[in-house]
Order: structure tokens, then C-alpha cells, then sequence
């Protein structure tokens, strides 16, 4: 099923109320894509223009409350929002902020709180200028951070939301099955790039927001590069790390492949990534921490290989194509069912790295995984 | 040619270097995706994820120096940049403010102004809490708007920059004139979506960013909804708006087809779309204002329609989907050679509206489409 019941949107919104009482926020106040479609289910691609402001007012009590240009309100018009306030955006005079400091003030007492999410992995989608200006027109009402509501919420999902993720995921598995299809030595990197996200399209992508890879001698300099125009030649390690998105949710996970024989080193360096993503997989229960996955991986890994510069080794996903937590040292988040997560080891072999990726669900019991599981020989083409 | 020659990024720096003279900014602090690119050729899709923060820093005089995570280090390596920082990211103790401040009280004397872009289309793409942390660091400076220096110098394309956007348009209306393959009667507007995306990437797209669009009986109720599952019917008009990249640049424009034979009505109301277009095409001319676009199209218009709630008849394009100015009643920006623009009409047909959109760039004469101009007439499916 595509979207949600309305009963999704209700308990989120009073999950955040009843976090909201606890840390004395009156209202929540959001402005980017994941933030506001969490709240309403608004799922539209028009976010991709950075022109217009949105904003989504999260009060103490009831439904959320929609500040938004009048481009959007037919679409949230459909959604279970029925207090949508519009304005002829854009204005360059006023874009939205004294209809929206109008709001805020409806629905919160002076003196009280206004919750901007403000930690990791957050940022302000509005003019800065904007935002000051909001501050001096409600200056009778606190902005403070959101207590990290929406990190806690977001970070634990619900089975609606992992069956979205998982139908990514297996859309994603079948793409990645086709790889030999259109991939191999003369070809080049730009095509397979093209060729993929055609892939990922035909097996039911609505869309492919996120595609990196590479393919060089025995590895790649880097996990983030754009296509390049160069041919694959034998001895190459291929890679596609892919986020596609189904109804609103991405899957995150990578393929690699050889192409033709792979040298004994990296055939070996391979293996140690499957070990570490699997002794990952072992400790993945409910109470255990992040860093517990990394230390985890990083045992295996630490065997062979000093640091790949990537920073991290998994991370949560979801509305977002990474999310919270990071599997790094130094996150002591908690697991709890209903978290889904990637296992990512790096490792480096000479000056290249080999990275791989895929996707686990946290359940009450062991963990689950969504992608389609790797056996621990590196596939040749 | 696929990037730009370091000379081109050269030419950016030194205009953003003198116009920061111009208003006492010492340094530019730059955090999402078209500032860092301008400025770099830093070109990665890897901005999709959210979690980690980039900086760049344009100071007075030099080369941009890029504060980022690790992992993006080897990528930032391949540009002109030479002077790369890096911290080990997600570091959720500090993630990168401390080595920020500390390059910024580098590059800049106590009591020196740094500009941080504050205006209409921008956001800070970084944590609230980080942003305040990092003034508190470095409270010897005073951070400053950027006095609209990035949106002054992005409005204005360079040749290279509009053989992009010229390559973006030319492969979208390649897919465009393939719709009649892949669209008709009892089609979902849901395959359609996936298919013309297909074919976006065939023709030689480098990736979909932006599709919308809808099919709905002689009209439909916006432009920014995704796909549905509904099936398309004869008197629908189906709508596809899209903004491909080729190279870092969008295109954005649409088509429209009638399914079957099309009402009166709505032939009329296209044919009124194309001379709005045409009347905006006509004032388009260096000298000229934003508004005066707007004016000569809605003086077409508003024979026969009120407004469609859209906010505005078009705007700027390039690195981004959707770019200043806008073509409304309040933007009296002086066009020049070397902008790149949309003209985008609507009109109101009964409960629903239709939309019309063309590229065209600025010249020192007259101005040309980029787009593939359409005729007077909808085509039929």
C-alpha cells in the first residue's frame, strides 16, 4: 500500500506532543522535506526547488498546521491537515513570516517555548535573514532547540514504514542482479551510471535520488564520486551504492563486482568486509548501542586495514538516505526494534578502498536483514 | 566538455573577492551544495545525505579553502582547490565547528566581517546549534549577510554554464517528443512517470532530479504532485515537468498532451499559454525587468483567468532547479546577458489549470529558446 492510514500521522503527532509536555515545548516548528512529510504524509518532489519556504506548525495539542506557499495547498489539501494558511510565495518582501509568527502566536501563550530541531544531522530550511526576523516578530515566545523529538521518533520506525524500506530494498536487489546486463570491461563508468538508474526504474523505482560509485584497478579512491566517462577495464572493482526510493522511503546499500578474476588480495579483503558486516549482524539486538556495531566491525576490519576517511560504519535510513545513529566510536545511541540500519565496512587495500553496504532491521529478537544478503565471494562480470 | 577549466572557477572567485571589498567582507562561509560547487566543481550527489556538514570559505584574496569531512577529501582533491581540511565526520562532540572557527580567525583580522548568505532562496546547511556555536567561537567576527553576492553572481550564467543547461534542455526534449511511446489511455500516470525518467536517462541525462506532473480531465489541480497509480483517460491532459542534469545543470520546463482530442476550452487556454509566453519572450531583453516579463504574460492572461495559485509566471534556472529572480509584480531585477530563465504561464480551466514552460537565455540582443519551442497547438496522444 501506498502512504498511510491517518492513524499513523495521529500517533506521531501525539507521540511528539507528549515529548513536547515533557520538555516544555509549546509548539514544534519544521521546515524541511522529512520533517514535514513525517507529520502530514505531503510526499512531492517540489522540495527539489530551494526557492520557497515551508512550514509546519507541531502545536501542543491537535492536528499539525500547515504555513505554506499557495503552490502546495491542492496537494496538502489531500493529506489528513485540514488548518492549511497559504500565501502568495515567493514575496519578497514578506515570505510567510508574519503569517507564520501570526500562527505561532495563536497557538502558544507568551512566554512559551518554540521547539527548532537544531542537533546532528538537522539544519533551518529558510532564509537565515528569515529566521531572525521571525525571532524579533515573536520575540514574547523562546525558540530552543526540539530536544531532539524528532530524532528519537524518526529513528525508530513502524512496520508501515519498514515494509516501505524493505520494498525499496528488494527493488533495489533486482536492479543489482541486472548489473552484468550492462556493465563489463569497455564500457564506461558514465553508461553503467545511466544504464543502472534505468535499472532501478524498471524494476519499480519511483525514483533515484542517490547513485555513487566507481570502478578502478583493485578498488576505488573514494564511495561518493559522480560517473566519469571512463571505460572499466579487467582487473577493476565495480561499485554502485544506491538510494532509490519507494512511496517516500530509500534503501542504501552497495554491490560490488570484479571484473574478470580478482586478485588474491582483494578477493581476501572482500571476505574480511562480509565477516565484519556479519559480526555486526551478531550483536545487533535491542539495547545494544551503535558503537557496539562499530567496535564490532571494527575488530575485523582493524586486522587488516587502517582508516578509509568515510567516517563512519553504518548509519540509520529511512525518509532520509542516511539518518541516525552513526556507527562510530563515539554513539551511544541504544538499539530498539524498529530502528533499520545499514552495516557499511570500508577497507583499504594499497591506495584503493573496497566499501560494502547493506540493510538491517532491528527487531525484539535477531535482526533481519532487508537487503538481499551477499555471499562472501566477490562477484565477477 | 564535461566541468569547467580552472580558469572559470578562477574569474568566480576574483568577482565574489571584489564585490566582498565592495561591502567589508573579509571572508564568504558557504554550506550547501551550489555555493560549495560554484566556487570548487565539486560535483558529487552525495548532499543527499544530511548528516554531515560542508564548508567552504572564499576569503579576500587566494583560493577558496574547503573545510569538509574526510570523506569527501579524495573527491575535493580533483579540483583547483589546494588548501582541503578535513575533520574525521560524524564527530557528534564537534563536527568541524572547532576546526571552522579556527580557519576562519586564519583568514580573517579580529572585528572582520564574514557574510554568510541570508537572503531570499538561501539556508544555512548546518545545525542551528552548530551555527550559534560557532559565532560564540568566533565572537572577535561579526557574521554578516553576504549582501547577495552569491545571488549576483549565479543570476548571471557564463557560456559555459548555458552550453550546460542548452545540453540539459536538448536531452529533455528528446525525451519529451518520445512521450507518445510510453503514454496514452489506460496508462497509470505512475508508468508514465517511470518511463519518461527511463527516458530522460536513455536520452542522456545524468540523473532525474525533479519529475511532477499529473493527468486529469482537462487540466489538472497543480504542477508539484508525484505520480499516481490512476490510469490516464481520454480528455485528460497529462502534464510532465521536469528538471534533468546534464553536468550540475537543470533544465525545467514542461509539455502538455491531450488525450484524444482536446475541448475547445482547452484548446483555447493553451493556444492563450503560448502567446503569454511569447509576449514575455518579446520584452525579454537586457534592460528589462523581472516584473515586466511578468506583466507581459499576464496581460495575455488575465483575459481569461484568475490566478492559478502558482505564485509566480517563472524564474531563474541553472545549478539549481528553480533560481532568482521570479517573474512576479514585486521583483524588479534588471535582467542581463547571460541570465537563464523560465517562462512558465498558467491558466485557469474550470477547477483545474494548465502550464506551460519554455527556458530561454538573455542575450545582448534578442533572446533565445533553450528549450524546444512549442507550437500553438496541443498535441495529441
Amino acid at each position: 500500500m501506498k502512504g498511510f492510514e491517518d492513524t499513523e500521522f495521529a500517533a506521531r503527532t501525539e507521540r511528539a506532543q507528549r515529548l513536547m509536555s515533557e520538555h516544555g515545548l509549546s509548539a514544534l516548528l519544521l521546515t524541511t522535506e522529512p520533517e514535514v512529510r513525517y507529520f502530514t504524509g505531503y510526499l512531492t518532489r517540489f522540495w527539489e526547488s530551494p526557492t520557497r519556504p515551508w512550514f509546519l506548525i507541531v502545536p501542543a495539542s491537535g492536528r499539525p498546521i500547515a504555513v505554506i506557499p499557495s503552490i502546495g495547498a491542492a496537494l496538502m489539501g489531500q493529506t489528513w491537515i485540514d488548518d492549511i494558511r497559504t500565501w502568495s510565495s515567493p514575496d519578497l518582501s514578506d515570505d510567510g513570516i508574519n503569517l507564520l509568527a501570526d500562527t505561532l502566536r495563536e497557538v502558544t501563550q507568551p512566554g512559551s517555548r518554540i521547539g527548532l530541531p537544531d542537533g546532528h544531522e538537522t539544519h533551518i530550511r529558510m532564509p537565515l535573514a528569515d529566521l531572525y526576523r521571525l525571532k524579533q516578530l515573536a520575540d514574547d515566545r523562546v525558540f530552543a532547540g526540539d530536544a531532539g523529538i524528532l530524532r528519537r521518533l524518526r529513528m525508530v520506525k513502524s512496520e508501515s514504514e519498514i515494509a516501505k524500506i524493505e520494498a525499496a530494498c528488494t527493488i533495489a536487489g533486482r536492479a543489482f542482479a541486472r548489473v552484468p546486463e550492462i556493465a563489463g570491461a569497455g564500457v564506461t563508468v558514465a553508461s553503467v551510471f545511466r544504464h543502472f538508474q534505468m535499472l532501478c526504474l524498471e524494476e519499480g523505482a519511483d525514483w533515484v535520488p542517490y547513485l555513487a560509485g566507481g570502478a578502478e584497478q583493485g578498488g576505488y579512491a573514494d564511495v561518493i564520486s559522480p560517473a566519469r566517462d571512463t571505460a572499466i577495464a579487467p582487473g577493476d572493482v565495480l561499485m554502485l551504492d544506491t538510494g532509490l526510493v519507494w512511496d517516500g522511503y530509500f534503501c542504501d546499500y552497495d554491490r560490488n563486482w570484479s571484473i574478470g578474476p580478482a586478485t588474491a588480495d582483494v578477493k581476501s579483503a572482500y571476505a574480511t568486509l562480509i565477516e565484519a558486516t556479519d559480526a555486526a549482524f551478531e550483536v545487533a539486538r535491542a539495547g545494544a548501542r551503535a558503537c557496539d556495531l562499530y567496535q564490532a566491525m571494527n575488530s575485523v576490519l582493524s586486522r587488516q586495514s587502517g582508516d578509509t576517511g568515510a567516517g563512519r560504519l553504518g548509519h540509520g535510513l529511512g525518509m532520509s538516505l542516511t539518518e541516525w545513529p552513526s556507527l562510530i566510536p563515539g554513539d551511544e545511541t541504544v538499539l530498539e526494534a524498529g530502528m533499520v540500519l545499514t552495516l557499511e565496512p570500508g577497507i583499504a587495500v594499497g591506495d584503493k578502498i573496497l566499501v560494502h553496504e547493506e540493510n538491517i532491521v532491528i527487531t525484539e529478537d535477531a535482526p533481519r536483514f532487508i537487503s538481499p544478503k551477499s555471499g562472501t565471494e566477490l562477484n565477477e562480470i
